[in-house]
């Protein structure tokens, strides 16, 4: 069993509160670690504000060599890593270790985008009053930064923050969720390593005083936030003059059009339902069917759903695993029978054991279901038919949220359809709407949060223009 | 004496409260118009809700059109609406004039930049998985949009923000100042006569309850606010989950280097001191001048300053008129007056007529006192002499603002350290921090504001990316 | 009938050698000009030369304010400069219209664009070499430039070199075609009507001498000419070291797949095949349709032929009138009768009268018959059918022209086998390759042409960066 | 000794005509490899089309991870790589391993830009004739590439094109100089252990008729030539169809102003004048300094250049060694003989010993002299006085070439005449002309060359646009 100390600013601390991280699967006891209260958090903003001009000014080769480096020795510690997070997360081994195989790229392609921060340059003299002058907008880093990370993916999300500070020039406090704070305290130990100023990194797991400071502390210039709406709303209310980013939950949907790839769609849909136990911000979590195919899909679906193989997280055979926590794991089988005593149907799972919940699919759902309607973050999915697209897009946007969608077809005018008319901030065409790469813009609408990330956006994001006009015929 | 109804979306209306407007100068009845209650919002709300999809589908030659006749209507009428404007306002008609014509550019600019609003295209396949995969994110209007503007710029300040609406296929309701609501009104006028969507476009001076529900209401996607940083930072916190820009003040500051034009620097910087008595929002407020040459600016200073010829607004000839109100004037007596009584000089100037306040130059002061510290809004300067340049440029940084800053030289090394260093949104090089075309970025760090406007920038803060993913092997 | 002189620089000048312009539909006498010798090539380019850096220095403001200007002078004449065109051209008049509108909208384009030129701003410190330096790179125009139009637009070709070189700040020599000089010297009244420094634009039909200086001379940066693939390329072996743009012609296809709309494809290829008799470098010459719709095609497309009204150029009314002289008239005949003799079938056309040529329809034809092969210019299509979309897209390549192609598909996946696979400069999908508006790229591969034209597209060919390293530290 | 065969897109084959390559300096043999005929030119052209599609196809994953893994075995391989070059070329060490640091940058760089090929995606519908329409822009490959590179930095002008046409999807075949093949063909080695298709790459040395069929050949489309000017636009006119690049040669210039930093640029200037013997394109060949500073100036570099440590290539304590070959320093020493006989003074140097010229500092130079006209290519620098700095900008300018200047100043308006006036492809300020880091854009005007490298600027070059047109409204 491992000893974690907290990192803040190049130190590594231990504090009075101890705090112990299990695994959901086994319950075993996977690593301690510790919790900051404000003394700690303080000692934190005055070593990041500290370098804050050192950060600044780094070059270009000097952020490309640190990220990369960091890249490296992640990628070299794959497996423990993978490990941990596992673990830590209760999230099979495969999904682990694509985490890692992400955490790198985010790292290297931040590496790269240091090197590229926008400028600007332009012609001032559109009207006389500009004669003889030139614009020029340089990009500098914010500020402090203030990361909030979630449990679902321990390393990676916490990534899409620590790297694009970093590439961006701004020092950066993360908080980790603490059921999940192991990995990314292992990741404090790779940085620690580099030549990033001391002070420009820190991560605390947090009290309730602590965690509120970060929200609400002028010294702190952004806040990026990945969590829960209800949660990230307040945030944005309370956090003063600092910058808000917001990535939050949804109830994804996909629409499978009659002219479409329907294996394909059913092998993406069945993956994007189930992977981690649907715990996943990106989750499928509703299906539209047109009526032409729709008992082949549910069909093949269900069959699909059965090949799911449960076991231990660490497993590598493992597609399905526990749930995060039991108290989840009762919230979901309770909207479940919500649902089915209202009319809602089960085609396969719906049960529950301990902390874990079966794959589950449903039909003849409503959509004030729980099950439809709020963000479920488990593993259950409803399949239900349309008759026409624009019925199926009218579903989709039929939700407080908008984060991605998908869409299966070989139409033209449906793709145009749904990129116009559909309220999410993705769109993924013959995909699911859990797909993500590292390095397009992620983010959603309505409920579903404020800003994008995606490393070049977020970077961005932590960026302030200053604008110099400056005489040319002087 | 007219006569001016509110516009709501298409209809020209009453209420039951009248709003008298006066010239400031002579207290002459420039015209009456009304005040709308949640009522009279609830009605622009909801015309404006039923137009979204309509805007949204626009396209870029129907938005060129509406821009450029707005532009060329407003052309047509400039001498009138300068007229109108400078007795509102209190503004010299020359000041007036110029208003009009950067109106006028702001609309056709919109109508250039609404052809090109941003999309991008991007590969996908940076991973295996992103396989046969493609990205393009099409930026789509955020949805209603509320504008607050302020008194000092009636007509331009409000067309920043409409005319960018516009163009980004936004609908907008537009709360202008109380005191300043009859050039944004006639503006109404030249817009009804468009084919922009009924709906689109009202303009309401509001009570305060109305008021109020403009930062709060969660059918409105965006606040757009210019004015005081009191008030703007508070909305801030109110809006919900709405995407805020705040355009406030500042007490914007210009270094004169030893190694720089005198001549150039003296003519500018007077100008930008005393324009329409001081109330803009980069007024320059805080002049450095290096002790080499300090003598010689200050004598010369004080000559440009006598030549300032007062008069009514409504003179072609008047270089500086009256304050917006005797409040205000009183105001920065009290201020000048504080300061004198701490130990500051006067070396021309200070004394106050009804709401007339003399162009006042004011030396030996300390950075805490008002005239200093907090935004004069007045036809206040202080002139101080420093040793070197980056203690100049600590000067410019030791204040809660930074819109603007000006700086007169003619080396390298100060204009890289002034980029650097000076914490402002905008430096002008051998200009005053009062320059501003309305094509190039514009806004504040700390406390002067949140965002950027400017046509080009202003448009991408009122555009909501959507990333479309697309199989390009299929 | 009226006269026009050669227009140098400013000056309005005769010549010895009169060139007579006829109405090919009529034979009527147009209007009279001269031809320029050697002599009055020098005296341009020694003009052009002497504006150069004034032209160099133009503001945007000016540059913008010059082409807005000529834009509305050429709307305000444009009945009169339309009907010119229609009777040196003997194009039909809405076309001779809508040329007009385009060629107002190139200059407006182009006033935009002059605000806009690409300007760079980058970080240098990639590697420590580069520590303390920024890149800049200032895009300066290029030099003198020689444009030569062709007959078929003889306007808006012309301005799709003219604006774009002022624009970009280039002193322009055109030599527009010997058959159609008239409309491009009416313009030439209007340019020098503007602030356009004088000798930065002149327009010169030439004889064989002066026209090959145009191609050698190396006082002269840069060659664009729209013309015809053997002339052109022969013109690129000539130039020396100035760039060379060509804009050649080509054999455009259409493929009509099985999922798409067939009246509409019908409509658009009856009119992108028989307007201005073909005579349109990006006219539809091969239509391949899927055997499933082939009949139904042809039939509809026969009958849309036959409602084509034949007539005179200037009348409203006249859809296809005469061509440009009656040896292309004859040479397309041969072709087509050629074909016959090889086994092709005439659907509808096929008989010459003097300078006019039938709109004419052939199917069962090989791909070497020159109708095909061959570039016709001349109002003849054939109709073809096909199997499977891969087939089509190999016959459209199967040509050594390369312009544009149109692909008349709701499949996803067939529109990305155009994009991947047609060997062309641009595919319009659902329309015909005739398809053009002014901004977007245009140009050709293959045999078809060398760089690309579209306002943004050709100011950029005709501007030479220059890179400026600066320190930023020092 | 070692045995170097041919690079055949795959294979490694042997001629019958052998070439042996000696080391300058003691004329040592350093390895022996073959030259190619038509034959074997041809059997690379072919491999190259037969691949063509496959290049155009593979990921942005599979080229970034072919170019990063050349660069990681260059960078694996350094010491021998150096060794080798210094021997084949004559080149100290320390320049030699400098070199090889640059290769392994461009290609990674060239990883990362792969990734970020341009793509274009803007509104179609500026008129009513585009309703309903989008425009996309993708860039091709733009077919079979050859390569043709000097002697003087045998690698890394060589990768200069290999690594941009990998990162562009293009087949290459490359002619290194006959005096330096060696390392490219080890690089050869290296290439072909990686995944890049065989075929993709060829390195040959050729024979007369081979060479001349490289510029020819129209199934080559693009010619990218660094080398002589008088070869180059020769080429460009045997080019046919092809786009031709050129990066040719210059006499670069220096200004060093009165308000600057001496020693800086004294130190600069001295390693700018002799490094590699001067054998560099942007080599300093003229400094004019102003007359305040002149004496100082002259003292301060004639000490400097008194310390370039002369030795040989192989050790790592030479600053200066010999020239690639006795006639080039026989030419060298006959232009400094002509310019002295015809007034010049020599400071210091001036005399030759078989393949070696002492660094050599000439003063009272005439513009029309040899030494200043035409392009040296040895260690000859001329300095001279200047009054004023306009005048020493038109020094600069007055020659046939146009590379890069270095202006040592630290005034604003002395930057921007720089910047305006100067005609040449790029300006360092406070550096010499020989400052090149590989990501920037570096090409000439006038003489000097036609078109820009720098790994993005030439994959642009690289690259065909293809327009999409595509309905959204369908």
């Amino acid at each position: 069993m491992n000893q974690y100390k907290l990192y803040i600013g190049g130190e590594f601390i231990k504090t009075d509160q101890k705090l112990s991280v299990f695994n959901p699967y086994d319950n075993v006891l996977v690593g301690e670690t510790y919790i900051a209260g404000k003394e700690q958090l303080e000692k934190a903003i005055e070593k990041a504000l500290l370098v804050k001009k050192q950060m600044r000014d780094l070059a270009s080769w000097q952020k490309y060599k640190i990220l990369n480096e960091i890249a490296d020795k992640i990628s070299a510690k794959k497996d423990d890593l993978a490990l941990l997070l596992a673990k830590e997360a209760g999230k099979p081994l495969k999904y682990a270790l694509s985490e890692i195989d992400r955490a790198v790229q985010v790292f290297k392609i931040a590496a790269e985008e240091s090197k590229r921060l926008p400028k600007e340059y332009f012609s001032i003299d559109w009207t006389p009053a500009g004669d003889g002058k030139e614009g020029f907008v340089k990009y500098f880093p914010i500020g402090l930064i203030s990361g909030i990370a979630p449990f679902n993916f321990p390393l990676n999300l916490a990534v899409h923050k620590i790297a694009p500070a970093i590439a961006s020039g701004n020092p950066i406090i993360l908080k980790p969720a603490r059921s999940t704070p192991l990995s990314v305290l292992e990741l404090a130990k790779i940085i620690d390593e580099t030549d990033l100023p001391k002070g420009a990194f820190s991560v605390l797991p947090m009290d309730r005083e602590a965690g509120s400071q970060l929200v609400t502390d002028e010294r702190i210039h952004m806040l990026s936030f990945t969590g829960s709406p209800e949660v990230g709303w307040k945030m944005k209310a309370n956090a003063g003059k600092k910058k808000v980013a917001l990535e939050l939950g949804g109830n994804a949907g996909v629409v499978v059009s009659d002219i479409s790839d329907i294996d394909l769609a059913v092998k993406k849909c069945v993956v994007g339902s189930f992977a981690y136990s649907g715990q996943v911000c990106i989750h499928v979590q509703r299906i539209y069917v047109h009526e032409n195919i729709f008992d082949e899909f549910i069909n093949k679906f269900v069959e699909g759903t059965k090949k799911m193989k449960f076991g231990a997280p660490e497993d590598l055979n493992t597609d399905v695993s526990v749930m995060i926590d039991e108290e989840n794991a009762m919230r979901v089988e309770s909207w479940v029978k919500e649902a089915v005593e209202d009319g809602a149907e089960i085609l396969i799972g719906g049960k529950r054991k301990g902390t874990y919940f079966e794959p589950t699919v449903i039909t003849s759902t409503k959509k004030e279901m729980k099950v439809c309607a709020l963000e479920v973050f488990g593993p259950v999915v409803s399949i239900e038919k349309f008759t026409n697209f624009s019925e199926a897009i009218k579903n989709i946007n039929d939700s407080d949220y908008g984060l991605q969608a998908g869409v299966f077809t070989n139409q033209i005018n449906e793709m145009n359809e749904a990129l116009n008319e559909l309220e999410v901030g993705g769109i993924i065409i013959n995909d699911v709407p859990t797909f993500r790469v590292d390095h397009m813009p992620y983010g959603g609408v309505k409920n579903s949060g404020f800003g994008r990330e995606g490393i070049k956006y977020s970077i961005l994001e932590m960026l302030e223009p200053k604008l110099l006009v400056k005489n040319t015929d002087y």
